[in-house]
Parts: C-alpha cells; sequence; structure tokens
C-alpha cells in the first residue's frame, strides 16, 4: 500500500532540524554535520558512497532505520531550500548560468522530485533516474501530483523542516521517522513549531539507539491509507 | 558526595516544562497532568500519596528512576513560581493574608527549601520539616547557601523550567534527570532555551521506558564533586 513516509529527518535534542547560517558549503548551517553522524556511520552510508569494504559501517538499529530510505519510494517532495540550498528565490539563481541544484548531475534520488517553490520554473531532468519539477503548489496539491507520478510506491516528504511541519500539521504523512540527535542547537529551523497536539493525531514510539540518537517513530493514528 | 541533582523534571517532546495559563488550579497551565502521568502510574507514587495496597503501581525503570526523588536530598532550591503557582510577586501574594505558598502546611521536601524570589520575606516553617526561604540571589550564591543548610546531603534543583535552566547554563548541576513525555505542548515556557551546546558540558543519555517516555540522564563532564 502506498505511504506517505519521512525517513531518516534528524533533529537536535531541542528540536532544530537545520541551524543558522546556511550555505551550499555548510548546507545545516553551525549545525555542520553533527545532526547527521549517527548515519554516516551505517552500513547503508558506506555502501551508497561505494565503500569497497563490504563490512563497513555499522549494522544495528541505526543501519536497519536508515535502509528504508533506500526502498520502495517512487518520488519524493522537498522545499526549495532542499533543492539550491541557497537563499533567495530559484529565480535568482537562475540568473547566474545553469544553477542546476546542490545535488550534482547524479542527485541520490532516482525518482521524480517535486521542489515547493513560490518560484517554479522548467523541469531539471537529471542523471540516474532524478528529475526535479518545481511546483507553486499547497502540500495536499502537491502531494496528489506526486503520488500520480509515484506509481504505486510511496512519496518520501524529503524536507526541509518547515516542508516536514507543514505535511504534518496537515495531516498528510502516514509514519515519519524522526532522529532525535543528543545536541542542543539554540537556534535554526525548529521542526515542533506550530504542532501542538500532534500526538493526538499521531502516535510516537521512541527508539534508543547505542550510538546515543533516539529515534522517534510517528505514525498516523487510525490511518487508512 | 554531595551532589546538585534535578529529579524527575517532565519536559514535553518540544522541550516545554511548563504549559500557558499557569494558575493554583492549573500549576501546568494547559499541559494539565499530562506532563506527569508517567510518575502518577510509579509505586513510589502510590507509598508517596499513601495508597493502602502494597503493590500498587509499576515498578520498572519508571518508578526506579523517580524513586531516587526520596533519597538524601539535603535541601532544594526552587522558584518563586513553584512555591507560590501565582503570577505577580510574593510581595503581592502576601497582601492577602498569610499565603503560605501553594503545597499546603505538610509540603513533600522535608528540608529546607530556598525560594528564589526577587522580592524576599521572612522564612516559613511548615510542618514535617520543610521550612522556606526567600532568597534575592545569584544561582552560585543560593547553592553556596544551600549546600550549608543541607549538611552533606544532596542539593535538589527543584524547578520550575527557567530554574533548571539558569543552573544548567551555569554549569552548577552534577546530574539532571529529565523525563521527555511524547507530547507537544506548543507553549509555555521551554527548558531548552539558552542552551545552545550544552552537550559540550553535559554527557547525555537516553532511556526509554515502556509507558512511552523517554528518561534523559545529563551528567556534567569531568565533575570532580
Amino acid at each position: 500500500m502506498s505511504q506517505v513516509v519521512v525517513h531518516n529527518f534528524s533533529i537536535s535534542l531541542d528540536g532544530y532540524g537545520t541551524g543558522e547560517g546556511l550555505t551550499q558549503q555548510e548546507p545545516f548551517g553551525h549545525a555542520g554535520e553533527r545532526l547527521h553522524t549517527w548515519m554516516f556511520a551505517t552500513r547503508m552510508w558506506a555502501r551508497m558512497t561505494g565503500d569497497p569494504d563490504p563490512s563497513a559501517g555499522s549494522t544495528g538499529i541505526d543501519d536497519l532505520l536508515a535502509s528504508r530510505h533506500e526502498r520502495g519510494v517512487g518520488a519524493e517532495i522537498m522545499g526549495r531550500g532542499k533543492w539550491s540550498w541557497r537563499s533567495g528565490p530559484v529565480t535568482d539563481v537562475g540568473t547566474d548560468g545553469e544553477w542546476r541544484g546542490w545535488w550534482g548531475e547524479d542527485p541520490p534520488f532516482h525518482t521524480p522530485v517535486f521542489v515547493l517553490t513560490h518560484h517554479p520554473r522548467p523541469p531539471l531532468e537529471m542523471e540516474g533516474g532524478t528529475t526535479f519539477h518545481f511546483l507553486d503548489a499547497s502540500p495536499a496539491q502537491a502531494l496528489e501530483i506526486a503520488k500520480e507520478a509515484a506509481g504505486g510506491l510511496d512519496v518520501r516528504i524529503g524536507g526541509g523542516p518547515s516542508i516536514v511541519r507543514d505535511f504534518l500539521a496537515a495531516g498528510l504523512i502516514d509514519t515519519a521517522h524522526l532522529v532525535q540527535v543528543p545536541i542542543l542547537l539554540g537556534r535554526g529551523v525548529n521542526l515542533w513549531t506550530g504542532l501542538e497536539g500532534l500526538e493526538e493525531h499521531y502516535a510516537i514510539e521512541a527508539i534508543p539507539s547505542p550510538s546515543g540518537v533516539v529515534h522517534l517513530l510517528l505514525s498516523r493514528r487510525g490511518s487508512a491509507s
């Protein structure tokens, strides 16, 4: 059954999904790589980044959950920020030649990706099966389009935090895998803002890892889809 | 060895230690009792509230941690809000006759309790060994006085959230037991505000409970006291 999912979305103990001061070099701002260190240590990551050692990376709960990222996803929805990692609208970005997003010519998505922006532009076909489509649409409208494109597979809500938040607030997500990292960022974009009472709509299970992170599994209550 | 400790301090998933709209009837505001349901279910609570059934209440990890509240504490420091559960300074409160705090004539502390306030008043001796002292002092100054009064036992930092935050920020706490409850309060007083980088000074261990809460144990790095 097709699901709307969030995978491997890391937040600090105080709820921040990105830090402050995002640039192309520091896409998570002052958070640096700290939100994702747990993921870089997994076998999933070693395999994804071409580590020749077949036993590289951890195989415990972090890897088990992180690996779900790879399977059964037919489309992704992301915010403009995750696509470009730049401030300013996409149209500004378009003026310096041919900015094709932050992800390089072979992005790790391999599906249609729908980028939410108030400044749409023509689609960008990349290598490896990724095509970026730019939509000025509500979460519900974007989801309808992405589901159609996913061809019966899952739709991943890829972030950043304000996008995940909007889709959670609208009750459009079936299951979300969040990863609470034991650091306090203090500033940035907070996933939890405006989500008062979310527990009435989502069951929340906490699974700790020896790595120190706590995996939070949210599943929509009474979800029939 | 005498320690400065926090016990059973509950926060929501988004970090709030109290909700909004605190009154005498609703001392945690719109949070109601939801931050403490986990504790009311423990054997410690059943015993403390005089339940005649010796097997009442849970005996798992929640009870194990909650029970530490009862042992080895020689003094407590709390904020004016926790003492009075009223808005306005203590001096205002003093004008309506003999307001002796929210806790009744036999408060559950049984030690000297130092109430931080900008409007000190004479000490209040209650039943059961609790005496409230009112101090206009910095966290470090208050701690020095409380340690003296504790006679070699631990000093508990009792809250509310802004008091725990101030003592954490000043590095004055040795170990803190926080309890993350899987609800999103959205508003109130957030424990994490202003604590960016706390993980550099405190190790943070997460222990999940079958009740759904996650116990967070903070211990100061390189603490010698």
